[in-house]
């Protein structure tokens, strides 16, 4: 069984997670996460906040001499900001200041509701710990689980198909096929046009103090029939995996393969036939519109998701509010934000996908040591071949 | 806390729930959920199956004397076809016939990952489990719950929105002020000529041995602000809303508030900007892009939710598959299926969203009688007032 | 990941369990099951109740063909004096009537705090649930598990080694080569003479309308090391054992290996050393103080465990109460109960044990199938082998 | 829902845990967390490790200005001795050093069963996590925990009744009335006689390099009546309790009140009579055999457990083991360790007895704020007296 928990503010000291039941004997190393935080911090339209952090791992339990041990892996990211808010962020009641209270809550994020729900005061308890820099943590348990997957070659990819407006459809394989340039762009497209395009919103938007949202794909390589279940209601993959990505902070929809096309297309047209390579010993489908998930289960085809994040709720030119003090009309606090995060949350999505993945894939094959899940694969593997 | 476990095979003699957590005290007789069996057995374009069945809840344990006691409440569907299955269904190794195997997978279901998975030889023991029908059972577990949030005037919602391409849009105020035209619609449209057409494409599929899909809604009225949780991401109601939608048989894909619209939009024009209303002593919004949902927690506003409805995979006209023992092309098992439970699929939704909702409350209220749970409710809604 | 929830009243329709985690492939007939309900119903001193139910299971699901097919398996165990209750015990609220109203409750039960918590009038709304009577099912639970545990050689044996003060204490040998002569005893003593006195002592508070309580011994063979994790409180064996153990009605304590005697051991005495099977390439230890657990871990010897069950708190001479209405001295509610019901604890105890033992298996080993466990098992014993 | 998971090894760089579901407003300080670990670090008997670690805790999240937020909260324990391990201790691959390895595994320890299940070659690997040093961060835990039932008047006592052989038993009046006695007394029993006894067996112990267990007693106070439950098997208190208390390292047993007396006691004897309090409104007990609990769920009177650690199995004169490479009959692995750790083994009881009770009463009142909480435990007090 997998499970984690995180835990950090925004500006508070550090975030942290710990992650449980990883199998002994995976090789990890400091820089195999780092190479991942970095990837969520890049892409065209971060806020500021992004040159001060330079997120770093540091693994403070759970590995040793270069792979797990069995043991809880606790993973800790600092955070270089919390030096100018130490006095705000204090644990201490003597540091306590009214002058500090943000009061005027802003309409699309946590602000009003948390507010309510924790009779709080002061708008900052609720937004230090609803922001969206909680998913540098996550993308950080994401790694770990990205390299336990590759483990049985398992790879997760993800692609920017939307923002603001300019949009480029990316098939599984045009995201497979041209993933270097994916990477390599500040916006996860591999067309420079769109690219230079969705750039250009980007800037309008910073300009105007507004902000944009969009949409990203992941698809996931080399999974095996039979990762995920239908015995019951909180055992499928694809309701686990949608859990995962609706968690996200700003995700407000998700699809699994042809998605909301379905609402208008046939029985027939739709779902993937079943044929069988006599070769390789292997069933397989010429199309993947099911997006490798049936009943709950993987099929053996790609994993692919779509999910659209809308635009970042804090604006620079700020939306009206209501003072929570005074009850009068006003501004929501501005504070400094992205204008477009939508590449780095593809990314954040491939690591929730990750952690979700793995979870399954442990549900079938368990395992305290990376050898016997291993063996187990390969042993799953070679009856598949003779089914 | 909530929590349920289903039980029961599509022709097995009967499904079964345990639910535990509902509150002592509150009221329910078996015609509660009855209505609710009904109206998932409803809607133009399902089976046969739905003339033999007529669903009719048994009550089995955890209420007495017309109310809940508190302990864990057992609910059993008989399964009336099971009269015809006895054999082919019996728990004993003595039935075990050769002839009654099924080996050919019907693309779309669970039944070749199902059956690659668990090592079955016999497909009907994947897709006795993996039917839709389970979803009867799951809608008595919702029955309870939509009674159960009833009590704090909570009330949900649903309608069609798209059959197989004809569509029609339909606005918060639309489904509820129409509602019993919504109700009385075998497709669940308010409007007539849309239904005409709705009903006129499932015909044409039903004459083609074809299937369709489609799109619903739900929205859920009256809810607090306060409702799930940013402190965690396995504590979202979005998040926990998602994993119940898309655990729903053939759904795959679910959008919040605007949803897929937010690519193209910009944070000024989406943000539902917050108002107070001095005589009712409210914080409101004029809009609801956001469904109702911010930082994972109800805003206040309502819920609203579409989600998408694959094509059912059972064809009439058979899609190829493989036939796992022979391995040679062949057509898929036809089994007696619908060719459109949309309407069906929305009623199964407004009860895995009233279970979300119910496990989200409890574990704000919680309380071990009804009694508590409304007083600490009135106490919260008069903290609102004078927050 | 193995789970269960049971429900059901004493006097009410029917017990039920499901049970979800057991892999496909698992050859179960109900007889299985009806021989452990059997023997939890044995023992001298049970009550009349004991002549009206001889508990039949029915199997409702997750069995076919005499094989568990890996969905939820749904267990039904039907109360016969429901016959009687069935207007005590009606789900319609026309059936109430205040004349059945149990209003005294007795010492040592659940009935007083029970009424307070779950704010009932009627204690019976308590004690139906809270009966040991619930304990039928988790036996047909643990029937199942046993029964996983024996395609692995995992055998568990329970004995009485006390009832009301006459004792006899019996080494895991004792136990297991005297098993049938135990078997036999009404009391679970493999000893005439000691049964002779136990049967004694248990006549004598029958006729006084007192009860009498006990101490029973389980000892489980079989078990490889490993089973069980340090890495996390809630993972450890003796913990999850010692949580099933405690959840038996009216157990109050348990000991692993020497238990409470260690309080006034050296470690110089307890300690089991280490030694090497050179032939059969094993690890020994030549004395069992821990009873098979180190570290939250069995470590290859036997899992001993003793627990004391407390006297029945229903007595036929009622001790002092209070009446709940009235709020006047009184004599708590007389019920039929029985006078010593020690030799089924022992077998309820086997139970839980079973499924917590089997819940760390499968997570060591897991497996969708019985094939894919029993390879891991292999691999696993071929390993220690070659350590 | 409470739920908390700790990592980290004893010679690594700290001790972590996430703790969640503590309700906003609460106050804390770290020296209210520090007071606690100091009393888990002082006893007659401790090793030199004791005067090296001086443990302090830091507050990494979920406070703010003196109180909870609601959100996460992150402890953190450094462990001063990581600078003389930081090679052996290390993350990195580079540092591996076959010189390190621990290959005589200690017997009563998790060294065996912990390498077999892991496959590892160095026992260490086994022994950093297993070890006792993790239950400081479970008292950092429980001393959140103390705090929070302290707001409702409920609290925790502890006392050693035997160490190794020397015995005082104490009532519960005893121990809450001689208190101060026994926080001063270093071996937690306020008998100085005694005292004296069990420092003398402990020297004895330390000269001969042997160890010693013992039995220790917590009382909790202030408990009303309805926490915990008896509707499923998993929700009763004792049972929690006692996968608490047998998830610290070293504990073999446990009792709820009488315990194992209830082995040779009858009916009669050992229920505890109701009576009611006419003028506090209140239902009591003159005797309190039950130790506080029936039917899973507290009864009103002061929660009773006795448990025993077993004697310390790293010994100074050596067990017999087998060193895992050469299979060769050796000595076990010498390492610092206590000789006594029993008056330290009471105060981490208190700590997950803390939790597990806090855990029960979150899942009656819940409460997103301590202002909600209080009100309905107020609300409930209430209750009762007009029950």
């Amino acid at each position: 069984m997998l499970r984690y928990l995180t835990a950090g503010e925004s500006h508070g000291k550090c975030l942290i997670a710990v992650i449980e039941g990883i199998p002994a004997g995976l090789k990890i190393k400091e820089e195999d996460i780092n190479k991942e935080l970095e990837r969520r911090q890049k892409g065209f339209g971060r806020s500021q906040r992004m040159q001060i952090e330079h997120d770093k791992i540091e693994i403070l339990s759970g590995i040793r001499w270069g792979k797990t041990t069995g043991s809880p892996i606790c993973l800790k990211i600092e955070n270089r900001d919390y030096l100018n808010w130490q006095k705000i962020m204090s644990i201490d009641e003597k540091d306590k200041d009214e002058k500090f209270l943000l009061t005027k809550p802003r309409p699309g994020h946590a602000d009003l509701p948390g507010i309510l729900k924790f009779r709080h005061t002061d708008i900052r308890d609720v937004q230090e710990r609803a922001s969206a820099r909680e998913t540098s943590i996550r993308v950080a348990v994401g790694a770990i689980c990205k390299k336990f997957l590759l483990e049985f070659d398992i790879k997760i990819y993800s692609a920017v198909e939307e923002i603001g407006g300019v949009s480029l459809k990316l098939t599984e394989e045009e995201i497979i096929n041209n993933y270097s340039a994916i990477e390599n762009s500040c916006v996860r497209t591999p067309d420079k046009n769109v690219e230079e395009k969705m750039v250009e919103i980007i800037k309008r938007c910073s300009e105007k103090g507004d902000t944009v949202g969009g949409i990203f794909k992941i698809v996931v390589t080399g999974l095996p029939p039979g990762i995920g279940s239908y015995i019951q209601w909180d055992k499928k993959l694809d309701a686990n995996i949608a859990r995962g990505i609706l968690s996200i902070q700003a995700v407000k929809g998700l699809e699994i393969g042809r998605g909301f096309e379905l609402g208008h297309l046939f029985g027939s047209e739709v779902h993937d036939e079943i044929f069988y390579d006599e070769k390789n010993k292997k069933y397989y489908r010429k199309t993947n519109n099911a997006g490798g998930i049936e009943g709950g289960m993987t099929n053996g085809e790609n994993l692919v998701i779509r999910a659209v994040m809308k635009p970042i709720p804090t604006l620079g030119q700020p939306l009206k509010s209501i003072d929570i003090k005074t009850k009068k009309q006003t501004e929501a606090n501005v504070v400094r934000s992205d204008v477009c995060a939508v590449p780095a949350c593809a990314v954040i999505a491939e690591s929730v996908v990750a952690y979700s993945i793995s979870d399954a894939f442990l549900e079938k094959f368990a395992g305290d040591s990376m050898d016997e899940t291993k063996k187990r694969f390969a042993e799953y593997l070679e009856y598949l071949e003779n089914f």
